[in-house]
């Protein structure tokens, strides 16, 4: 199996039956937006101040053409045009005659060239205008008859820039006369782990003879079952592996993130090898079950059913859930791959992450974003690509939703990281009004059943009892987000996020001098989702009159930022370790978000484009180490003469007991550390929270801004906490 | 196409290899406890005293018997038997030749014996013991993994007595050479319900030439479209039939319930017919849409989810249902048929009912039942049988789920009547411990969906916001049912019952003289669930305490019953009245329940079995009336003193607006009519309510135990209104 590059040129029409009267260079994978605009020299789109520029392109037809260069090929050879993906609805032709047309871009797309192609024949893929254009209005609401990522049409961290064109890889491949068509395998566990049945299935491109081998190696190499089959003229063959006490796939924090690998080899009777492939495997289970008290009901009549499960059981074992919503690395997710991946999954780990939610308004990734997670034990909630949206009930968007979501499913499927389904983003919210009764979200169900029904499946999120938000460090009402977690009482949640600002320098890199200080609600700031990112909230996410609420007028940008960022990473600890203290009613906290598709002059992503860590990030992964000395702290601002309260926790989810130790309560006023109240806790069982003392502290008047509450455990400094909080000066 | 009866004799073994050793007569359809009870001499069994009897039954194999006589055949005429459906597990032979094994009693079995069988031979069905009899303990978890109907196994209302047996009609039919195997149809309505679009599909049974003709027949008998097409040697047919304007099928109260007929023939080349079928057909649309006010999320953050819809919409209008839970007329469900249906469906009809949920606990009913429905208008709600239990997720439990599940589908989907789809009783709540994460239930929607996907699906009731509940006038948290209808707020009542005794003369037939009065918890009346029927609760259902709570020590069973089936029509007025005034929030009122399946001295069924209404009958009549003048009242007994207060309402689910008028109110005590309150109210729109005046009036000191208000409409006393209640005496 060889495969050759492609060269390829775009442009563009308005009428499909003329050609382009210009063609560029385009990179594939990529988009043809970034092709046109690096031939007409404009900056790169996330420095662009004009993205109106790129309006005119959602309905044009744009045309990649190729000249076949035939490889060398051996007699029976068979030559393949195959491409991971193009975006949106497009047709493949050569010369006049049409190959192929396709609606979606999650589907895979291979041709055999052999017959229907000569050495020197132009190939043209053509892609047609983005889907939903001819909807009003111009929005979100364009992608709801489309399996087209819907934040590419605008959202309050995302430009409206919607993205065409050649996404995923395209090349030629030459192919043996009999070669493997598909590799598919399952296995059961049995209910102790002691025992993986693995099964696999492999399709031949026609019926052969020959040999077929395949062989299962364990993570240390060594080779634990295998077999080679004689081929009587068949196309299908159907084997089978076992392995005893197997090592299973644990997500990180709970042992190794094992893969073992299945090889299978096809040959000719004298023994040459025609193909192979390889794969990897991990061995797990997965479910949902119900929360600790969640399946406790009512007594009062009448009654009515209990809220679905939402604690994740991998391998047996509760997993609390510690995860961030992945949002995609780039508005252009064919620039995105395992370059922009690697440094960001890296950081989940590094942060004590153990799950990301692929969010539904985003694109699906790409393969290697799934082999990292396997690799780095990252669990993925994958939600299929609806989000916010009435989706339509026609035949013809449940046939392409159909065909996708069967694509999505077969290609992660294999992946042992991929713990949860999920129908879409909100669904069943307000803003979206869809219910239990829509097709798309039955026929979702439906396919996730028919070829991964050990793999849960969630219609929507927020399910019943699961909540979604607060977005703010203080809401509308005037209730901070403090306050917004310790009220709540969720059996997961999903998303909950506060705003900081971008460092000064990308600032500086992302908006003219003049706007940047005091920042206003136009320009720059205004582009980058500073102000009027939210209906109804022209302070989102800068708010700066939140900030200055608590610190007063800031002098300059510095010191906005310094504040803003304090906020964020106060908030983030606060919200990620109140759900943590929930537990086990509570079995998720995943926050709103990890990342941003393109530099933002303020969001609630705790690492800033393109992997550019906020302070938040450093208070997430304090607040998501394994076992930490906790605070609840009711609220962030104190006046002098008031009484400081902290109820103080361990919290622990590490899969074993920790020993006894001491904690020592300190608070620092102006550089002056006050020693509050000494705890001694005994030893604390695996996954194990333990509530402590609460310490009261009367605030001295002070002159700093801030101070600080530090729980130092003695044996384990690692396990050491620190807070800040605000002081208010007397008027 | 010719039927031939069949005489059947049965027997039992407890070892299958071995043949029993007598044979008695056998009813078929039926089941082998009521032929051997027969050939016994048993009393009938639901006059028995001593149903310990029957037990061993359910262990044993069953064989029938029965000698084949071949009818007179042509040439190449085929013979087959037919059967509707054998309870539960079963094989079919014919000498040492076993046909068929199944698994299963709602899928029929159809065998073609022409070359399998000869005049004389012996034919036999051999029924397995009841599923489930090795499962600990004794009860109802013994039907989790069976698609059984669990209350065979002991129910609060049904004694444990489990049927086996050919329980749905057998016969041999003649059938031409060439006939027709299947009929299915499937039709879509335009939108503004303009146009049908009828299609089907005729499966022959093989390759055949001649003409397959179709015609559509419109309820007045007029042939509205149709085609006559000539075969090429084919064995499908799809055919199209559309209809402009259709006359549509409407549910009791909101139109006539129209079929139309579909005639399908298939005729030789010659001209004369070889089969013909005909197919009753009702056009209708059904949803469930978001109840109003339910789709408006709370504001606060965290946010969840809406609760699902409940909101029932035919044919583009809201329905308000009015429903009862449909239990089975009979323990056997082989001895019900159309004789035991009718009379309970127009009493269902009688009483203003629209819908009937059949309840997941018992058998799926015969075709004649849903027939009746589509003629009667009545909307069936059908549960699939899984009912309060934890059902397996076994491969072989899915299995047969499977099977049964896509023959009950197969044999309901056609039916106008069918409304909704549920996957059955209580499985999300505590004593069943289901999620939305088993694989039954994401079975049984994925069926529906792929076969019906135009009806809804629950995955059970109730979902979220839904009640089921109270079962009783006083629970024991000491709220009346009064009360806690009007504390609740849901967006259907899918259960709610109050129960009642028996009439005198049916107490008199079950239970022994020297038992009868006054009730203890022994002999008849605990064999008829008059006390300790439900976990906990001596009382129930006869509860004698609350009854002298409010009427004193009753003197005779006649006053007992009296007053118990006094709080019983009061109860269930105040329970549907009620979720009535609650609408549109409420979108349904479905009482636990409508029959029994076999005579019970207390329970919450408005008709006693076989067909003998309760007082509490006429009560839900009163209160189900498309219009009346209805009183919200908070509690049930007053004391004299106490200011009596009424909340006057006009109650209107009509499909169309009513006039003004006035509303009289009054109260008699000891025979004297006080005039309350005069209303007058204007025209009311179609299904809206009215909230009037509150009437209040001080309660003088009276001789009676009872007091009456009474709400006489002027011009319109078929909409008067009158309501019981209960004088406590001063101590």
């Amino acid at each position: 199996m060889r495969r050759y590059h492609l060269d390829w040129t775009v442009g563009h029409t308005s009428d499909p039956s003329s050609a382009p009267e210009r063609f560029v260079p385009a990179s594939v994978p990529g988009a043809v937006q970034l092709d046109w605009a690096r031939a007409e020299g404009w900056p790169h789109y996330w420095q662009d101040a004009a993205l109106e520029r790129y309006e005119w392109m959602e309905d044009m037809y744009w045309v990649y053409q190729t000249t076949l260069s035939f490889p060398e090929m051996e007699s029976g050879q068979r030559l393949f045009l195959v491409c991971g993906g193009v975006d949106y609805r497009f047709l493949v032709r050569v010369g006049e005659r049409i190959l192929h047309g396709q609606e979606g871009m999650f589907t895979p797309v291979e041709l055999d060239l052999t017959e229907i192609a000569e050495d020197g024949d132009l190939l043209e893929v053509v892609v047609f205008p983005i889907p939903g254009s001819e909807i009003e209005p111009r929005g979100r609401t364009q992608a709801r008859k489309s399996v087209k990522p819907v934040v590419s049409y605008g959202w309050d961290f995302h430009p409206r820039l919607v993205p065409s064109g050649i996404w995923k890889e395209a090349f030629l491949e030459v192919r043996s006369r009999r070669h493997i068509r598909q590799l598919d395998f399952d296995y059961t566990l049995e209910e102790d782990f002691s025992v993986a049945r693995l099964s696999l299935s492999v399709e031949l491109n026609a019926s052969c003879v020959g040999t077929l081998e395949w062989s299962l190696i364990d993570p240390s190499g060594e080779v634990v079952d295998g077999q080679s089959v004689a081929l009587a003229e068949q196309d299908v063959v159907d084997g089978f592996c076992e392995v005893h006490d197997p090592e299973l796939w644990w997500p990180r924090g709970y042992g190794e993130a094992s893969l073992y690998s299945l090889v299978v080899s096809l040959h000719e009777s004298d023994g040459s090898t025609l193909d192979s492939r390889q794969q990897k495997i991990g061995f797990r289970s997965c479910r949902l079950v119900m929360n600790d008290g969640a399946s406790r009901d009512a007594l009062r009549a009448p009654r009515s059913r209990n809220v679905p499960p939402m604690a994740l059981e991998v391998n047996g074992r509760r997993i609390f859930v510690k995860g961030s919503n992945w949002v995609g690395p780039d508005i252009f997710p064919g620039v995105a791959g395992e370059d922009a991946y690697r440094p960001l999954l890296e950081k989940v780990v590094g942060a004590h992450l153990n799950l990301l939610r692929c969010w539904g308004g985003a694109a699906v990734s790409k393969p290697s974003f799934f082999d990292l997670c396997d690799q780095l034990g990252i669990l993925i909630w994958q939600d299929f690509p609806l989000a916010c949206n009435k989706y339509d009930d026609s035949p013809e968007y449940l046939d392409t939703l159909n065909q996708e979501s069967i694509s999505i499913i077969k290609a992660l499927k294999p992946h042992p990281c991929l713990a949860i389904w999920c129908g879409g983003n909100e669904l069943y919210n307000e803003w979206s009004g869809m219910t239990d009764q829509h097709k798309a979200l039955r026929l979702l169900n439906r396919n996730c059943f028919e070829r991964d029904p050990d793999t849960p499946f969630l219609p929507t999120s927020p399910v019943m009892g699961v909540g979604h938000g607060g977005y703010l460090f203080r809401g509308k009402d005037g209730r901070e987000c403090f306050e917004v977690m310790q009220q709540a009482r969720c059996s997961a949640y999903i998303e909950f996020g506060v705003p900081g600002p971008a460092s000064v320098d990308r600032l500086r890199s992302l908006i003219p001098e003049d706007e940047l200080f005091p920042p206003r609600p136009n320009g720059g700031w205004l582009r980058r989702h500073g102000f009027c990112a939210r209906d109804g909230e022209e302070e989102s996410w800068l708010c700066p009159s939140v900030v200055e609420s608590y610190f007063g007028h800031p002098e300059s940008i510095e010191e906005l930022v310094g504040w803003g960022q304090l906020l964020q990473s106060s908030g983030y600890k606060a919200m990620f370790e109140e759900a943590r203290r929930q537990k086990p009613y509570c079995s998720m906290a995943i926050n709103w978000c990890l990342n941003e598709p393109w530099p933002a002059a303020a969001n609630s992503s705790i690492i800033a484009w393109p992997c550019d860590p906020k302070p938040s990030y450093k208070a997430v992964r304090q607040s998501c180490r394994p076992t930490l000395a906790s605070a609840r702290v009711r609220k962030f601002a104190w006046r002098a003469g008031e009484t400081f309260e902290a109820e103080l926790w361990m919290l622990n989810d590490a899969p074993h007991a920790i020993k006894g130790d001491r904690v020592e309560a300190c608070l620092r006023f102006d550089d002056d550390e006050s020693f509050a109240l000494g705890w001694y806790f005994d030893s604390i069982e695996a996954d194990e929270n333990l509530l402590g003392p609460v310490l009261r502290f009367k605030i001295p008047e002070i002159q700093s801004q801030t101070f600080l509450l530090i729980l130092k455990v003695e044996g384990r400094p690692d396990w050491s906490s620190e807070y800040d909080f605000c002081f208010i000066p007397s008027e």
